[in-house]
């Protein structure tokens, strides 16, 4: 719903609940989406929200408490009675439910694993033994089993029968006897099958699954490729354990995005929002890099401590260094960056660096050229005064910083193509390759450059 | 499939296909997923693509045809003959023909449309008719729509009359006698409740749908937010035009956020993929923001320029300006980038600028003493030897640096989180705020700072 409909409803709703007219406030939750319900949430004072939590429905109260976030979610707990508790766990889907608990306090967690069933409690704890990254960690082992041998309208009995507290009944799954995965149908197919159909028959025997320890990325990129809404995933032996649904897919594949771009602004991800990661904590996550790249502007110094008698002769070409390393860098980033994402896409792997490092090669000498070009009548026209002041004829100033500029440009957009691939040939995550990093390559390799050119120009 | 499995698959199936084993191939191809055999098509010359297509049943063409790429698909409706492309169109679903369409020369879509059922032109000259970005070009018509005075069995009578052309029937739509959207029954629904319901009675009111003109992004977000299989979009009269299923949605939210990561790496968007963009076309894409950001480094001269005498009495300061500019660009990079994600993720909206500056000062504070406090030790240590090549008392100097230092990443960091939330109050993508913009600012006011604590503590 939009910002301006939220504020009007948030002051209704206010309102009622300080007048107590809990009959009309109910009326006006039932019509909203559990969403939306939780999104309320956010401008209600703690002390309100279990009157207004208590006033949904049981299925409501279950899908809003999802929705909210962990603190909102420990303060109700905190607010149940054991029943209210439980109720809550009962409507719970199972992985959202591990969800919850991976966010809460220990003494939080054994009140949840208190008031769930025993058989709840013991999934649970399954769930919770798979590494966070995995895709057993954010499966469900609420899922639709058929029988092979069943017919259609036996296999429709079973699913009106069950189906109330599974997460995806589109998606149903055919185990053998000892648990093995043997085929998948979905709903679809059971409906535009004849009713005495056998399972058997038309079920879906060459499926894409994940096994428990795979990288929840890779679940997500199957998802992607395949267009499913599900998928199964099976332990060592190929048995059965639980199943994916789309939404947890989503999720993961904008978490993954969210590393990437992290990495490739030189922040540690972390999997925490931006708000709600502390100052410290957010302070851990970005000094490494800063300070591995610092240090390793040392080089830069370097360069420029063994050209000083140059500089000296000709401080003016100080005025050219930050413009120099500027285009640089964003001319370096341009290509790592686009590369990087293309590699994460599947749009571009190894096979392709030829001609990926071909058409960076095409790029970076027209930029460099149209770059170089411009810098040159900039520096010639209008820079004139500032150049003056020095002892040296400004055509000669500003042919070596087109010069420099050009080769700085085709050397940064090369760098920024080899150094990704160069990653990924050697197992690294190319995101880590990004701008910063390029950047400190191209800053030394451009200053280098450019002070050779200028002593040859100059005669410095 | 992994890389190797293909890679011997490959290799089978040509041998079959020069052996001309064609039974052989076609139970093979029989096996395999769709997008499975798409991706063979790229180790096969486009001569002997038409004999491979032809070998797989007529739905499976269909389902391949539309994993190719717009030049493979083009080659294919090359060798087609009108009867082989009729058959492939009545299999596609009308959304994936309008993609089809969009990547063709006029010929091959005049040939297309000419193939083509009369209705479906009408329809496609419909879709076609909405701007690329819109919730109406990424649509498909093919849904399943009951009447509410309909039975729970009459819909499931309806359903398998119908299903089997139609993208998703997994979500249900109810239109009143003008076409007006009325209802959204899903199939979950109709299998849950008794056969003899009235789907009045069941249906879903209050839903979510999305005016065909509306942003695709927003679509995205729509079924990230309520987690949706599908979402139907209205016209102006609300009268229901059409579906988007979630494999849509995820390929937008996928594309944005290479948008998004394109333009904070000062690339301007392209929807096309790396290899499918020629030299010039990716040039054009990328010097815009080069010139720009080359040409407002002109500030950073004129600073240079301005304190020229000063950097003449002590060359030694040159040496530690691509460091204090790097460190700096950095440092806001990591700000920025991190609020501008988190506003796209809808964590962090105006509302909160305050509770973030406030965050960003504390995190600049003590990464500035981080980094200030390396740098000195760093400095006054190990560069000695650099340094008192200068006429300068080191520890000045390893001061002057490090307060340089520390006041460039505070200022940095604070006009990391400032630049996007203001892009965001004036309705500016703040993802053009990112690294190269920011470190073009940073870089300016850093060298000026330096140069300011020079002449105070060094008296030049």
């Amino acid at each position: 719903m939009t910002e301006e409909l939220n504020k009007t409803l948030v002051e209704e709703i206010a309102e009622l609940l300080e007048n107590r007219k809990f009959i009309k406030l109910r009326s006006i939750l039932d019509e909203m989406h559990a969403e939306d319900i939780a999104l309320l949430f956010e401008d209600f004072s703690p002390k309100e929200l279990p009157i207004i939590f208590r006033l949904l429905s049981k299925e409501a109260a279950a899908e809003v408490f999802v929705e909210l976030d962990s603190k909102q979610q420990e303060f109700l707990i905190g607010a149940f009675s054991d029943n209210e508790l439980k109720e809550v766990l009962e409507e719970l889907y199972l992985d959202d439910t591990v969800d919850i608990i991976e966010e809460m306090p220990a003494n939080v967690v054994k009140r949840i694993l208190k008031q769930s069933a025993p058989e709840t409690r013991r999934n649970i704890n399954e769930i919770l033994k798979y590494p966070d990254d995995s895709a057993g960690s954010i499966m469900t082992i609420e899922l639709i089993d058929l029988k092979k041998k069943w017919t259609v309208s036996q296999a429709f009995d079973y699913i009106r029968r069950t189906g109330t507290d599974k997460e995806t009944i589109y998606t149903c799954y055919v185990r053998d006897d000892n648990r093995k995965l043997e085929g998948v149908v979905s709903v679809k197919t059971l409906l535009l099958s004849p009713v005495d159909a056998i399972i058997e028959d038309i079920m879906e025997t060459n499926l894409i699954s994940v096994d428990t320890y795979e990288d929840k990325e890779v679940v997500a990129k199957l998802f992607d490729k395949y267009d499913l809404l599900a998928m199964p995933v099976v332990d060592k032996e190929n048995r059965l354990v639980g199943i994916i649904t789309i939404d947890d897919a989503i999720d993961v594949i904008q978490d993954e995005n969210t590393e990437d771009i992290e990495k490739m602004a030189a922040i540690t991800p972390t999997e925490k929002p931006y708000l709600k990661t502390g100052i410290f904590e957010t302070w851990k996550s970005r000094i490494p890099w800063l300070l591995l790249l610092m240090i390793s502007a040392t080089f830069t110094e370097k360069i420029i401590g063994h050209f000083q008698d140059a500089l000296s002769a000709c401080v003016v070409l100080t005025a050219f260094i930050p413009m120099l390393m500027g285009t640089g860098g964003n001319s370096g980033s341009q290509s790592s960056v686009a590369i990087i994402r293309g590699m994460s896409l599947h749009e571009i792997d190894l096979s392709d660096t030829l001609k990926v490092l071909w058409k960076e090669i095409g790029v970076s000498l027209i930029c460099g050229l149209t770059l170089g070009a411009a810098a040159f009548i900039k520096i010639y026209i209008f820079d004139n005064g500032n150049i003056t002041t020095a002892s040296q004829d400004p055509v000669k100033i500003a042919l070596t910083v087109s010069l420099a500029l050009f080769a700085t440009v085709v050397f940064a957009k090369i760098a920024g193509c080899i150094f990704p691939m160069l990653a990924k040939k050697l197992r690294v995550d190319p995101a880590v390759m990004a701008s910063p990093f390029i950047t400190t390559v191209v800053d030394a390799i451009s200053l280098w450059l450019y002070f050779l050119i200028a002593q040859g120009i100059l005669k410095l």
